[in-house]
């Protein structure tokens, strides 16, 4: 499953930077909605990220990939505040 | 307040772009408690990294920017689904 999420991921990413288009960013915040369904954390949404740029621009300089790393840390405890509340909503269910 | 925690972030990001050392990306990990304190919203997050990145690496390519824009755009839901679940667990308590 992650893979074709990444796959996908890819595709639409190349189709926004290649356009520029609102619809095409609108397209991506509606594919997140999926990301979300499928229990995807924020943290792993930036590993996905990393790897389609990764694929799609290899020529980018260090920096971009090393604050990616950075930036994937940073989720980590969103993803973990994400669980926890679904957790809590469940308990109290 | 966003200014200060942007200055911050930049300073954090900035030492371990020159370091690469897992203490620092320790540090940034830590520093992301505080944002989920502060209910920055984890699409915020990206601005922020985005902003910081810029001002430390303006030469980087088009690219890396637009494909910020389109990370901005993936975790509204996010965002959205953390304040979510937020409110219900207040709601229930």
């Amino acid at each position: 499953m992650p893979q074709v999420v990444g796959r996908q991921y890819k595709e639409i990413l190349k189709k926004y930077l290649e356009s520029h288009s609102e619809e095409d960013l609108y397209v991506g915040q509606q594919f997140s909605r999926r990301f979300i369904e499928k229990e995807i954390a924020p943290e792993d949404v930036i590993s996905i990220h990393k790897s389609a740029l990764l694929e799609l621009h290899p020529e980018l300089q260090d920096e971009v990939w090393d604050s990616l790393d950075f930036l994937i840390e940073m989720m980590i405890h969103y993803g973990f505040t994400l669980r926890e509340r679904q957790s809590l909503i469940r308990k109290q269910e």
